[in-house]
């Protein structure tokens, strides 16, 4: 019996929270232990982790700090699973603080999950300090992370030659967490949506990395990227748990980023996430020898999925050389259960 | 420019043949050169490899040598394409000669795709000799290697919990090449295909692989495993250009396996290959957090997409350590063109 990976769990919003849930749920096999918990909101500092999920989990004895470098320094943790927010600068202390400290680190931090060109000088200091440290920093996710990036590549790994991939994924925010609800604008005005998609306040982060990184994994090189946000209408009126939207109002959004590759538009995602989706589905269609015409019939649920692949990855760094990686330098994603 | 991959090319029956076309087509964008190809085959020694393939090639300058130790030392290729036969002993001499010329093998033997289990003694000597050679040796295709272990590993990527992983592949046999139809005891008599499945003259090789490459890779430890195979009978008459069958003579095959784990059937893979197949698809269903139901509709073409994935799995060695490795060792798969 290996002996179980220690992880601190960094960041306890739902996601953060889920995810300590799911190391928990593996320390009764003795797979993971959870050694510390970090995150800034005073509400959560002191309370023993246990109580911030929903479920009724004994006392871990794991107490909520918002001092991360002292628990890391405390714990040396094989890895940190850091589920803050979406922007590489924002985090970008955060991770330092984890690499300074000897630790892995899977984040769901969107912009980290292909860095090199949104970010190209940040990515190069953490690569060169995660390196310097002998530890591995990688962001996944179930988008970017696998959706639209990872299950597509690996659709494309037994084509002999393609001419277009092209990724769909819809989803019905209806069934997702309310943060998710306002990220796609729902129930705003058509100025406000716009004004909110200008200032970055409101859409999906992460299409851009997830058609970078595929175009990476393809060995194709993207001579322009074009990026579309806009609103979808309701054509009924939806209530949620979460919210409600009369008909004809703003239900969420319709995202796309097309690669043009070789004159031609060779690689798109589309993503659709709104209110009232008849069908969520994932869809990967590689138009190639042999052609791949691949669906999730009901989508790949993001809440969870999220955190199952940030768990699961945990467990796949023992190979991997350090550095700033990707998903295209991990091996086959799998559940290790 | 990273200079090309210098490959060989080792055996040259139908997917031997098309492996090299598809590695002359690399050589167009200077990402492979085929710098030897081996047969026994008298028919083919002496010839250049162009003229064994269908379509109307250039001649290579590559001429077909029954001497692979020979063109091996001459050339000293990157990698060797190896693509003889199933059974791991017979291979295991052609696949030594390989490694002791330092080169990489992406080998189409299925016993290879993961040998630890049916082979342990080789697969720990060839791992030894790979290690002592700084080479990879790894066996891939569409099945094993694809479309029952490494898609459903990856469909299981983003899972917080499986209670089971139900795999299902059906290839309308029709479509597919002759040797295959074989394979398959296509027109047997009743008597003949139970023989001949005896004597494991018939049949796919792999299935057991693919079913423990998957308990490996999600970390289940299988207590028991069941194979079954049975034939199908055609409900009409079948022609195709290989071969007909009468309605109600044997069409083809339906192979299972399946694993026990924890007292429960919790893995099952399914492959029925027949003459007159409604419809050919991939199907991996997940029951887990979150479920996954993910089906390739069409299915994956075997015939290419084994020439696929060798040539592709070829492109993603550079980071592997060295060894005898399997797919749950391989960066994510993708092409790279």
């Amino acid at each position: 019996m290996e002996s179980p990976v220690r992880v601190v769990q960094y960041g306890l919003g739902p996601i953060g929270q889920a995810t300590a849930g799911a190391v928990l749920d593996r320390a009764k096999t003795g797979q993971m232990e959870l050694v510390g918990a970090v995150d800034v909101d005073p509400q959560m500092v002191g309370r023993d982790v246990a109580t911030l999920l929903d479920d009724d989990r004994a006392e871990t004895g794991v107490v909520v700090t918002d001092r991360p470098a002292a628990v890391l320094h405390e714990q040396r943790p094989d890895v940190v699973l850091h589920t803050t927010t979406s922007a590489l600068p924002v985090v970008d202390e955060q991770l330092r603080t984890c690499v300074a400290a000897g630790a892995h680190v899977v984040s769901s931090t969107e912009e980290l999950a292909y860095p090199y060109d949104r970010h190209p000088e940040r990515a190069k200091a953490l690569d060169r300090r995660a390196r310097a440290a002998g530890v591995v920093v990688v962001g996944t996710g179930v988008n970017p992370g696998y959706a639209m990036d990872t299950l597509p590549l690996t659709a494309t790994g037994v084509c002999t030659s393609i001419d277009a991939v092209r990724v769909a994924r819809v989803v019905d925010a209806g069934e997702r967490r309310g943060s998710l609800q306002t990220k796609i604008g729902v129930g705003c005005a058509p100025a406000e949506f716009e004004a909110k998609t200008k200032d970055d306040a409101l859409g999906h982060v992460g299409l851009q990395e997830s058609l970078r990184m595929v175009a990476r994994g393809l060995g194709w090189t993207l001579a322009d990227v074009r990026e579309t946000i806009a609103p979808v209408r309701a054509d009924r009126a939806v209530e949620t748990p979460h919210c409600s939207v009369e008909e004809g109002g703003i239900a969420g959004l319709h995202q796309t980023a097309v690669g043009v590759v070789g004159g031609r538009e060779r690689l798109s995602l589309d993503l659709q996430m709104y209110l009232g989706a008849e069908e969520s589905y994932d869809a990967v269609q590689v138009e190639g020898t042999p052609p791949i015409d691949l669906r999730v019939d009901g989508g790949i649920f993001g809440d969870t999925a999220t955190v199952g692949i940030l768990v699961n990855t945990a467990s796949l760094l023992d190979t991997v050389p350090s550095g700033l990686k990707t998903m295209l330098d991990l091996p086959v994603p799998r559940a290790n259960l």
